[in-house]
């Protein structure tokens, strides 16, 4: 079974780490084999550059979660990670002292950062990292969104100014917590970029797409808004089936609802599901273009929005999605896949 | 006294900390203070990028050393170093894993390299990086060469295809040790090169100019060979001395016997310093242009070069040369210093 998940970071991750773990349970050998073909197309919308090196949280997240090196509390970085370098590096006074770059998590910055300057895309570079983690050997392809570079960043109010003023995302999500109010998010080389190759092809000849729960403004919605994404995701023969990323009107992690208050949606499972819109012809579009699923599995205390969203033709049914450990993710994925029938 | 030094990496670097020693032990005040003016000017000739940092080996043990925090027994690096980061790199298999970038080290690659990505030229670089190590304040200007980039090639016979092929400096000084025999060496953008700013002035308005026991080959005459400098030298109204890294026919420390041998020069004191030539209407010129030279500074062992050279018309003195520590090498400072009488 092909699969095709839109991933952002940690939540992503997670998700596609059960997903992976139910389909060699699946496997008819028994024994842990897999026949998975999951492509995984990870937002690369929050990479930045940062002291000379590439930095793509999202991309690294997923390759140290499904290769079995992530720093498991932390849901994301390395385990037994240090900050020799960064604590050094604060000496020089660079800024953005902050955002803690760990020394094992730097060698990833270092190789990708010379496959880039060798010239290859960030498509080769990530192919070449994912190695190491074996990603291949479980069946999974790994692809940014594209090989262009954009990066989010958040209008925030100037206090001092009285007008705007543009910081990177991650400066926004990891030094501020979100909770300095954001106007409106402004991605950089979006409109001009193109999906990498192999992204549009994963859409339309998967068996079943997955939309894991990731942070539907800034993870979700930047894959989609990747030219031609949403577009032939939309008219895509395979079934696409989404997990809400907000249990019980709130984040299960994350800040996604002060991003959702940025875009003017509510933090509910409901209202995330109309924000990305259903599709086909009896669909209803979401906020920024065509509707992209089919089916929306929420968690056992959104009963009520799953019974509104089947009232109004939707797909859609409760579950526990609470990503406690593996075998309760690959639940999780089990339901979610069960929604589109496989 | 303004003193300008064109420095190498290791031998300039201790060279350079004993005759500060020697400054402040000639101070008036007797407590250490300082009115020296020294201006360093560093071969940035070695330099190269490497998993995408900028690393600058003689700028650093220049900053490492007289900032107090250099591998000592080494004589590059820095004191407590580790590598971390170097150990996990090697895992993505990125090639370079006989280079061991140290994580403090890599502290300063990556500064250097976000302020260059920043647009700063590698002069402004240098002296943010220098703040950290407090050179100002010891009286010390470090500058590189030029801003531009120069990276010395060394050409080595290719065993298999018989012709020849192209290896970085680094490479071949490091991973073969020089044991490679090399043709000759190829310095990739030399000779477009512009004398970084304050260079020239350094060479006209010191009161001596010092040619600390730096390789001469690779590290001296690259200086040298930056298009202005030699000339400058040559016409400078300044006094030159010169410390001869050649103790008895071998190098002090490292391969500049095999660098000597690449050009045709022998490794004894004497053909150091007619490599670099006597200034002068009755001079002589060096292998590469005219002359830069008025004294020359030999090891006790090299009693006949220094009366050889003075036969024809040199300054040049015998005295103890081994830079074993800090006063040690005052006292050499003290002894070139005197040559030219200063």
């Amino acid at each position: 079974m092909r699969i095709t998940v839109l991933s952002g970071g940690v939540g992503g991750a997670r998700f596609t780490r059960g997903l992976l773990a139910l389909l060699r349970d699946r496997h008819p050998d028994g024994h842990g084999g897999t026949t998975a073909e999951v492509t995984v197309v990870a937002n690369s919308g929050d990479d930045m550059w940062l002291h000379g090196v590439r930095v793509c949280p999202d991309l690294d997240t997923l390759m140290y979660t499904l290769g079995g090196a992530v720093h498991e509390e932390q849901g994301w970085g390395r385990r037994d990670e240090t900050s020799r370098v960064s604590a050094d590096l604060a000496a020089y006074d660079v800024g953005w002292d902050w955002f803690t770059l760990g020394d094992l998590d730097l060698a990833t910055h270092l190789a990708r950062t010379q496959w880039l300057r060798e010239g290859l895309t960030l498509t080769e570079a990530t192919e070449r990292l994912a190695r190491r983690w074996d990603l291949a050997g479980q069946g999974v392809r790994l692809l940014p969104m594209s090989d262009q570079p954009v990066e989010t960043h958040v209008v925030v109010a100037d206090a001092e100014g009285g007008g705007e003023r543009l910081i990177h995302f991650e400066e926004w999500w990891v030094r501020h917590r979100a909770a300095l109010p954001a106007l409106r998010f402004e991605q950089v080389g979006l409109a001009a970029s193109t999906p990498a190759p192999g992204v549009l092809d994963a859409l339309t000849s998967a068996d079943v797409v997955v939309l894991p729960p990731s942070n539907p403004v800034v993870s979700v919605s930047t894959i989609l808004a990747v030219p031609g994404v949403r577009e032939t995701l939309a008219a895509s023969p395979a079934p696409v089936v989404g997990v809400s990323p907000i249990v019980g009107g709130a984040a299960v992690r994350g800040m996604a609802a002060q991003c959702l208050a940025t875009v003017g949606v509510d933090a509910t499972a409901e209202a995330v599901a109309r924000y990305l819109g259903r599709r086909g012809p009896d669909g209803t579009p979401g906020l920024d273009g065509p509707g992209v699923l089919d089916a929306w599995l929420v968690d056992d205390v959104d009963t009520d929005a799953a019974a509104a969203l089947r009232a109004d033709g939707w797909r859609a049914s409760a579950a526990p999605t609470l990503m406690h450990d593996v075998p309760t993710t690959a639940r999780i994925a089990a339901a979610a896949l069960a929604l589109v029938g496989a």
